[in-house]
């Protein structure tokens, strides 16, 4: 593989999980284009390297992609002069599969047989590597490393007639997770996978038509939020209207879990449920199952943890406050200082409140860890800044297993919570005690009794690893490794 | 006066008060210069145009300004290599007195006749024009069209022997708001004018000496706050340690009371308050004075309005939610979209959390309202997301007249409170009822029992239209104008 | 086809015929890919707008491509240190086929099933359009719109087995001109077509085998000379050493005539032949063909025209002089400025040297005319410089015929000598006589005897219309608008 | 002094002298500052580190510099537009005094007492140093490291009561050499030192008034070429016309003779000489003087060798032959290689024509030897492409001296022949011979029967020793250094 001018990184905190992608799409508007760096914006959070707009004005596709946040990289003079068109499909990307080169910004687009066809999916591939593989020996030329174009070469090769047809016919051989919105031949598509792990929504303004991973890209938009995209179900959207297609065998629904507890915005509504709320929930239910006894005010770490620490703090009847107060300055790293200063580092973005944490019992709330790396600085500067005790309370349960389906995930060995136990956690990170929310108290934030541990309701392998699809690439790799190590022993034996 | 390379606008909401700058330095540490770019990142929010360091390494001043913000501006390759020395003070700027050219930002710096002077200074001085000009008819040449540049001028040209009697001689005939980091002779100088307008807090890490805008920049550096330096106080710093002077004759202290409402960050402390602190104070004492009757939730303006909302609600018995949500990627205006999406613009920054607000009676909180454009934008966008009533309560009291001692205020006529009372501006944003802290009511909330109105404890020139400091370059201009209009008159008339 | 993000045009002289393409390569060298700048460098004349380099380390390839310059777009901190290997192809381009996005900067590279491929071509295919069509319908994907990367596709589907039995199954099916050098599976590949339009020369540096287009590239990387590659031969070359083969179809040498008259370096050895001696033999059969009784003075047209002067004041016994002075310092036409102003163009980057001008009979001596633009202002600047008579002389016959081997010509009609005689011409760029050069006499200047008419010893298709290779793809579309314009007739008629 | 933001330096020969400046300016023309960038692009041989361009409008003075070429610096994006009006003065630099940070960029702008004052000067000060240092005792604020620096703080602090009167109660302060083109108060003033040492001529566009460094620079603006300013005259252009001064006592004329052996364009005509004829005539005297028995060809070291060779050829009826061919893409060394490689440097720019020079005896002519350092790579390039033999001409007599009049010197401890004999220096390049012309040769070039040695006709200190103008800076300094030896003597002593 080719390492082709790469992509300065852009840091960003590697204790949190990322999603990969947004994806917007608008057709029937004369401002396609504007309109989806809107969307685009609003949906910043779920990929920051990297951002591209695909715009088709009845003649031509116009395509710009950089490696940037939305905010630079269509400001730069002539770009949206450029993007000419009623139609218009974007992409925002943190990078899973294949490195952030140019080549690998989406939306891919190809010329096929049928004319141009431009593809921005969020979500990952479980079979990609296998097809690749396949293709390669039959003489097809991959111009990226992103499991996305796995699906162009499909629908190239695709026997059927029409594009809607040849896309089709792709999408039933791949695996894994993916909502797609996708534009060819005057028309744009909307699809989500049988299992609707990643999100996708619909919303109209006046007569166009809009697809975004989240209704807060609708409210930017100035849209009215329609409806979700159903598991499964495949909207083809043209000059005659909407249309509906289950291109797929019926499969359970297994929206993704932790777009409530973090990745989504709290302004938005997925699945049926607003997010802010959810969180809320999950926040008096952890109250519930952990209260802290004798704590004197509960703490968000920000911004992600406000929403369920407000819930704690009404569930636990404690006062709320901003024990922390964060940057929005920060960016990258800028300095190599010495050691002394590098491990100032936290504080680059987040600040103890001294005066109102001096001498508190105080009540943490976080809403994952991943490695322990940051808690336990977050915990250390709390302490520092004063107060008795810090005890930390976090929003969803263990994250003991890796995602395969969209969200970058470190390998399983370096989750914090794949090697250790709870207490064990609490001695690393220095808290003076630490509570996770029960699965099942989770599902209860959403509604349910609980979990259906015959056919859970949601996606949640990263804390159970219960994975809905299966792992083709991983598995082909294990046994490939399992086949390496018997040689290597049977080679040793002779 | 010549335009130079003009550096291009970044644009902020228009509507909140801009601090002109942040100031920082630190004395006695190999790492001065790194230390004072976290210094500078802590102080990000009091000026976001421009930024520079000079630094002095017992041989020779090196210095690196940029028109960028701290963490883009000292990550270039090379910088931080260059800023050598034991000695380094720092400036973030938002431009007031002067176009942002280069020579504009600061530390300026100087070759006199004693060595190098740098000088970084947060304020405005109100008699800097006059000076100037007689300054340039005794054949200065000005560098920069900054009031700040008049100081070296006079310090260079001073009949005192030493550099710090040299540096007094030129403050003693300055007129304004100054809080001043200089460096020269190797010594590190820290001075606040009389009356204390602007900030200026003492840190110490080891053996280093620091100085700070605020005490959060204390915190990030990892060094202990000692004191505030004050009103009238000049520390000078040297390899023998620290000393105190007296050089001006004793004033009231008049420190800007709008550092508490606004413009300091919440984590800082200030002249004997935590800011925090005071801000949900301010809230309390508005719930008091303004509560709402029938509301259902307390709604900050995100990120300003969050701890007066904690107080308000906190005051009224009400819940605390989050019904705005703000976006942190904002930065740039980066489409000139068509009209109808140009009044989306609000939404770029705020997105009203709809399943939140629907149906409910909300209690709006926010720091001031300036022109009054952004608050009618969001009460709007609240009761198109469904409010049934919005209520807005402002932390501040009416800003009715501009501010001369280093705060960016658009000129009086554009206030809005200028020009309107209470209920105009109410129905002018569209709320269902709008309150404003009383003057004696923020005055509580500081722990008096009101205002002094014979000897104002606070400079709140900006409430009340009391002037801390003679303005005059301002009377010159207005008698100057008042001059030319007589003989206008006279001139039609003969 | 998509408008990927335009690279912005870089404005040469459009009254120059443009060669596209400078190609180079090294095996066998652990400084391979700085060689390679070297090489580029010496290349530049040969593409102006962009360059890029594939190097191979035995394990990894490794690419950097920029629209650039070859001497800033490898000055880019950390470029060269990612060009690691004992392998290295380059490529120079200015764009003929194709839009100049990044996408079309070659070497092309892609994943094969027997590992990476890159792919470096000078000159132009003349069945590329209807070899990508039959692709596309069968799957294709092209990720540029670039003629080279068919044959990369081809190869990809070739049945052959090995690497090189591939490539040479794609290249049997391709018509029109290339030099190629390639490198695949720890090989260097170095291929002409059967004609050998465009040069191709083998080098020696050390155990390093080096492929150039010119000569004077080996010069620069130190190496020697060894041979030209010849017309329809492929130099295979890898760690065991260089094995030539000649997998096409005997066909006569038909070498690009041009290459003597303009494009390659007067220091280059192309064929047989020292550039730079042909120029001056053709300026000497110029003399003798055309002489100009009563002239005081030779002057070059620089620079292009130096050598060909040099030869006709030589043969003409008259003194060569410098009357027109060249600046190199022009590239981009920097400003807009009024009309007269604009007029001022040519002397950007010519002027006249007005003292040695005055009062003479001029002889003026350039390489071509292609739409006259130029040669009517140089005439113009000469006789304001107060010249009493201005002769032209053309050291080629005249330019009538578009290059469909890769030169960048203007369609036919943009052409002068197209459009108008000679005397025409004379009267149209004003001077007082004009001649170019015959056919015959340039062939003269080669050292042969006159054209062979019926079997012309060089590829002249730009004066004589005599196209070596058939002209496939242009043919189909004269075709094609000839059955619509039938169609056409027919539907009127109905 | 401070090191500010540094601008990156552009590495040029450094075995040539550098002229360090060219100067231009317009008076009445609607396109005053695009006809500015043309005249210094014509000008750019004279500096190519910086440029800078003021005008004024009648209303205001408007000011853009850039630390890059010309072509570049006005071609970014609203850069023309800003430099609105009637009159405009413009500077190109290559670094003498002061290093090249964005401040020394010329042309230097004040607002004085009268208004604003913009100067760009060519040449240098030799009691700038002296000066300085007492202004600043004054109480001066100097803003740049530069010389000319010192003629504003001078006309700042003048006694006179007009512009004009101070700027010429300035200019006789200050001693050296110094061509000035100044704006103020709706004037453009053009100014030489009373020896003439640096050029300046008159010319006329229409009804504008236009000065310029070389009449080169007059061509390209399509202007007339009136005459050269006289050495001691002013020249104060307003809308009344043009008035001729002499503000100085009268001195003999002491142009400097390297402007015509090498500085100045060979179109340019100067101080009553057409400066290619004077080369050729070099050219001639030497072919007389060291004739080269037994030589096959005459080649120059392009390009500035060109000139003189043609005149060598045309002495001593040899053939004019391009061996060596010069590369017109260099700029920036921009690999660093392996000592192998960076061998091959020379050939970055210069490449041998192998055939050409096989076998042959070969005159070389250049215009002069600095360090010697390129010299002998070319001599051995030569030798090493076959010639037999190798004859080194040089077109001025041995550089033994600094300048201190505005050429970039090496110290006289680099230039070669201050520690060589002609015969040494011979052996040191490898050539079979070398011979420079004498210097009364070179005064017979310019028509003169030979150096007056007691009044010499030009300024030929790089050859004689023989300086003008005493060099106060630069004795004093000698005076400190024995000063200071000495009380180290005795400094020891005691």
């Amino acid at each position: 593989m080719i390492d082709e001018n790469r992509v300065s990184e852009t840091p960003f905190d590697d204790d949190k999980l990322k999603e990969e992608c947004g994806i917007f799409g608008v057709f029937g508007h004369e401002d396609a284009a504007p309109l989806t760096v809107l969307g685009l914006h609003a949906l910043q959070h779920r990929g920051q390297e990297a951002t591209g707009i695909v715009s088709f004005d009845r003649q031509s596709f116009h395509s710009f992609r950089a490696a940037d946040m939305v905010g630079k990289a269509y400001g730069a003079p002539g770009v949206m002069d450029q993007l000419k068109g009623h139609v218009a499909i974007g992409h925002n990307r943190y990078s899973t599969t294949g490195e952030t080169s140019m080549r690998n910004i989406q939306p891919l687009y190809a010329d096929l047989s049928f004319g141009g066809f431009a593809i921005a999916h969020n979500g990952n591939l479980t079979n990609a590597h296998s097809l690749r593989t396949d293709l390669v020996t039959q003489g097809a030329l991959f111009q990226s490393t992103s499991d996305t174009e796995v699906i162009i070469h499909l629908t190239a090769r695709a026997k059927q007639k029409t594009p809607v047809d040849k896309f089709i016919e792709a999408l039933r051989i791949v695996e894994g997770a993916f909502s797609i919105v996708a534009c060819a031949d005057d028309m744009m598509i909307g699809v989500r996978d049988p299992h609707g792990i990643r999100p996708l929504v619909l919303g109209r303004l006046g007569t166009a038509h809009i697809l975004a991973s989240e209704s807060c890209a609708l409210d930017i938009a100035g849209a009215d939020f329609v409806r979700d995209i159903e598991p499964g179900e495949m909207v083809v959207i043209d000059a005659q209207g909407i249309q509906s297609k289950r291109p797929f065998d019926n499969k359970p629904s297994k929206f993704c879990i932790f777009e409530y507890i973090y990745f989504a915005r709290p302004d938005s509504r997925l699945d049926g449920h607003a997010v802010y709320q959810i969180r809320k929930n999950i926040g008096a239910e952890l109250a519930a199952e952990a209260p802290c006894a004798g704590a004197d005010i509960v703490v968000p770490v920000p911004d992600s943890g406000v929403p369920a620490a407000i819930g704690f703090a009404g569930g636990a009847g404690l006062p709320f406050e901003l024990g922390i107060i964060r940057s929005h300055y920060v960016g990258r790293t800028f300095i190599q200082p010495t050691a002394q200063i590098r491990n100032l580092g936290v504080k680059m973005k987040h600040n103890a409140n001294r005066d109102l944490l001096a001498g508190k019992n105080v009540v943490l709330v976080d809403d994952s860890i991943v490695r322990g790396t940051t808690s336990r600085k977050i915990v250390d500067m709390v302490r520092q800044a004063g107060a008795r005790e810090v005890h930390m309370r976090i929003s969803s349960p263990p994250t003991k297993h890796s995602c395969f389906y969209g969200i970058d995930t470190p390998s399983r060995e370096d989750l914090v919570a794949h090697r250790m136990g709870v207490d064990e956690i609490c001695a690393h990170i220095g808290a003076d005690s630490l509570a996770y929310i029960s699965v099942d108290g989770l599902y209860r934030a959403l509604g349910k009794a609980g979990r259906d541990h015959a056919m859970p309701q949601y996606c949640d392998a990263c804390f159970t690893g219960d994975y809905a699809v299966q792992l083709t690439d991983f598995e082909n790799r294990a046994a490939a490794q399992k086949v390496t190590h018997l040689q290597d022993r049977q080679g040793k034996k002779s």
